[in-house]
């Protein structure tokens, strides 16, 4: 495995890691999620990516029963958890949003669930706007100090709003958020790279990027339609199956098509291509893989074998594939 | 239930919510207060208030048994406390104030009673011109940073006071009041409306208002004299009947009267005609109600279906009757 | 019993109140102790002092047993340590003086020793110039944050000692001393008079004086000399007894016989009236009284009683007899 | 035994103090380092020394073990502990380095292994380039704040990185690194001498340092190469060998032998007087022995009896050796 700092802070987190959202508590049960994180550990993944609503606290259950089973060292991984819409199937106004009262007792709720101590790193799901950027900064802030969350950032938050959460952390001498969980995959890249070029250098913030295969679009699953056994084939994805396949449709398989040429070429697997990629980005920090069976994590972790093949000329291909 | 942010902050309260003030432990016991928070929780009342002077500590203790009892999820209500004048029947001069000490300690003495880990809310009763200002602001930011309060505020303090604790927090980086307490009804506007009005805007200050009745005189039942049986002809309470009942007291229920009128021309009850005015301003967070019946309770939830009905032209015909 | 603040503080504190000093676990064992601070805290005392250096740890200890005998609710009374001279008979280097290491565990010695969570008042006993002021104000500061302190203060600094320690925690933003607990009597006044004046007003400084009947020679008892039963007799007292009854022993009992005149000629007690003139002083925020016997803290208290009689002309008397 | 503050703060630790590198857990099990520790706390030594990486963790429980047994009175002692290595043999990323997660991890792993409630000293064992200094700071801060560790240092940082530690510190209102653990013998000056010079005074900075006898070299027990029993020998030291005895070793055995003339003109032995002549430094805060044996840590705490003898004549035949 291959490691990389979180942003320019002192943490390091393996180039490749794990994340339970829509897998754990449902096509994931305890046994798999057991088997799922043994392999990924052995492999040196240090990173187990949760939040509140993933199968409203089950995800975080479960993570939580098979870390306490598997017993790695604390020291070994960081844990998760992300703090806006509750863990409630419909959360009352006060189990919701980054107010002071949520994010403490969110935080709490999670520590319990994973069973830790405290939080490696703990994200702003999304922004706030019924909240002032000062109160949630400053709750942070409080479990920082408190010991009960080590490092705590944002996602898909706009570079705007991480400027904001920069500034009241700076006036106040309050703790700063350090990293960003945005989608980043070939797909899907303005934000990555364009919207928060300036918040690299400005803050050192790291990013751990989630949908990396963009839902699976990247494999080449979709590209003859919704297999009924697919993850977007079940009710409450909805919106993710007419985002990712509804305007445009055609020339994102089309795109999809040109990548497993070049994968072809190269005499590797196109999902593997596809997560190497994304590692390609310095500011990537971490990529997370969101397997819910052992052969499907053992064959995206050998993204990192694919990673050294992905010279200059290689990456103009994919540009120009990409570019349609 | 509507539910509105404490001033600018990321907590949202119900709209209208639950006292404990003068009737828990007294005219309310332990079961009859167990089927009014019930009864407020499950129609989604989220802010139960309380204070150390609540019959002496025992309004409290009630309410901790019944929240204890009714094990309803910590994050789907607030529950309040208020320092300033003791628990003590006789306080002793350690035992009152909002010196450091007695701040603190009837903050460790109000979780007890409450059966809580943290105050969601914490008031100074009263300001305390024998206490300076810093003491004040820093004892209230130490509990804060502690994680056994969430948010802090005041009740009754002047504006020039409020001001006063704005300038200490700010200089010295500490946690600033978020919330008054203040009365506010239709007979008694001055404060809320006059007075605060510099402050909503400047610290976007919330208000958890009491009295929204004025005591009863607002419902009609003082308009022929003092029921032997209201709370206003108990012992203890001739400070409050002298208030609401003296000197210019015809000119008061002179108005009672005019808005009964305009209840009977909506068609609806003049009690909750005059919860729901309360709601017309926007600086108002939360309605308190001080509800000792259940019928009473649910009498006043029913405030929220004639709020929709309060256009321009009846609050209106409301101010022209106050106006007298 | 009257109640005055401790300087600007919101404290309040009996004007008389009662110390451990060279008594309890010597004279005093833990059956009279218990009766001395049933009669002090019945007679409305809420302030009963202690060091580490008070018989090396042991006045702590019986004052501990006897408050948890005593059951006196926690927010009825102020209780002290002070920290500096340490509890061993032979401290090693660690174990005594201002060092963060020192004051941090004297408290946790004290509160465990006293059997309480907190302290209420904490002093640097007195001055070490082998830590820097930064060191110490930041270890009361951690003290106070993590709620095992609530007032810091200092005991016979000098008026130089004690601007520097509020400028180092005014630039630190930290908490600065609220008190000073210097000797006072009509025999010693300079310091608490004119070194310290510039205090008051700049810091809301109060003081907790101790020895205001100047270990006994105010009462009178040491005018022909020191009786074998005395404190003064007792080995280890050597220095005070040189101090006290040394260089200048004529003039003092020569003044000591005025007021006794005086006393007479008011028809109180010459220790009452003695400890009545401390408290002409506004600047004296309680007096200290350091009895053995129930029948001498009986007598003791009864100063409250004389205190209304200390009119402008017999304060002017006493002056007058003073000047010698 | 003296005893010396460390740098200007308040903390005063013996003039020798004890090690456990390379020793514990190795050459001395537990009933050696049990009468190596009880020897050196009656002489004195107040200061015992550890590091999360000596024999990866081993003497951390060991020490732990035999502290718990020996039953010292906690203010008697202090002990340290050292993040920056890891534990483990083959350290994770997380497991190693400033990170904010290690710093904070490895405290509380040094903790239980020493079976302490607060660390004395904690050092940085080196500076990580991987980690920003605002981060490493902030993580001591907190823990300083936290009660869990009373000072914080570092070991072998350049000038540039104390300094740059400091202005990090005074800019966020942090605590600042008040001691280094520099390497500092007859043989090896440079740092403590000449590149720290600027910090004594800018900083009050104090120094525990190691290796005052250059591994042995200075004893004369390498003048004739390596015994086969000895430390040098061990596989793991090759580094230290190569160090110790490589390029120039004949010059530094030349100046080891006039060492011996010196001592035997003195009549006293060799490697007291290399002990002692690191305390004619006033920069030194204490010296760290690292003895395995109990007749050779007597020999090496009579080095307190010999500095006496190092008058300004002694000392300058022992620059002018030195100089070759």
């Amino acid at each position: 495995m291959q490691y990389r700092r979180l942003g320019k802070s002192g943490l390091q987190l393996s180039a490749l890691s794990f994340g339970a959202w829509v897998t754990f508590g449902k096509q994931v049960d305890r046994t798999q999620a057991r088997e799922l994180l043994a392999l990924a550990h052995a492999r040196g993944v240090n990173f187990f990516d949760n939040a509140e609503i993933y199968n409203h606290g089950v995800a975080e259950e479960v993570m939580g029963d098979v870390l306490a089973d598997l017993r790695f060292p604390r020291d070994s991984y960081c844990v998760s958890s992300k703090v806006f819409f509750g863990s409630a199937v419909n959360p009352l106004p006060t189990q919701r949003g980054l107010s002071r009262k949520h994010v403490i007792e969110a935080c709490h709720q999670a520590m319990q669930r994973l069973r830790v101590d405290y939080l490696d790193l703990y994200f702003c799901h999304r922004a706030d706007p019924e909240t002032p950027m000062e109160e949630t900064v400053a709750a942070m802030d409080t479990l920082i100090r408190q010991g009960k969350v080590l490092y705590w950032g944002t996602s898909e938050w706009s570079a705007d709003e991480i400027h904001e959460a920069h500034r009241v952390a700076r006036e106040n001498h309050m703790y700063a958020p350090v990293m960003e969980q945005p989608e980043y995959n070939l797909l899907h890249r303005q934000r990555v790279e364009v919207e928060y070029a300036p918040l690299y250098d400005a803050y050192g913030m790291g990013t751990t990027i989630w949908s990396p295969l963009a839902s699976g679009l990247l494999s080449g699953k979709y590209n003859n339609g919704v297999p009924p056994d697919s993850r977007l084939a079940q009710a409450g994805f909805e919106w993710l199956r007419d985002s990712l396949l509804g305007e445009g449709l055609d020339k994102r398989i089309g795109k999809v098509r040109a990548l497993k040429t070049i994968a072809d070429d190269l005499g590797v697997s196109q999902v593997q291509l596809a997560l190497a990629w994304c590692l390609l980005n310095p500011h990537v920090s971490t990529v997370m893989l969101g397997a819910s069976r052992l052969e499907q994590l053992e064959h995206n972790l050998g993204a990192m074998d694919v990673l050294p093949r992905l010279d200059a000329a290689v990456a103009q291909r994919i540009e120009q594939a990409m570019a349609g």
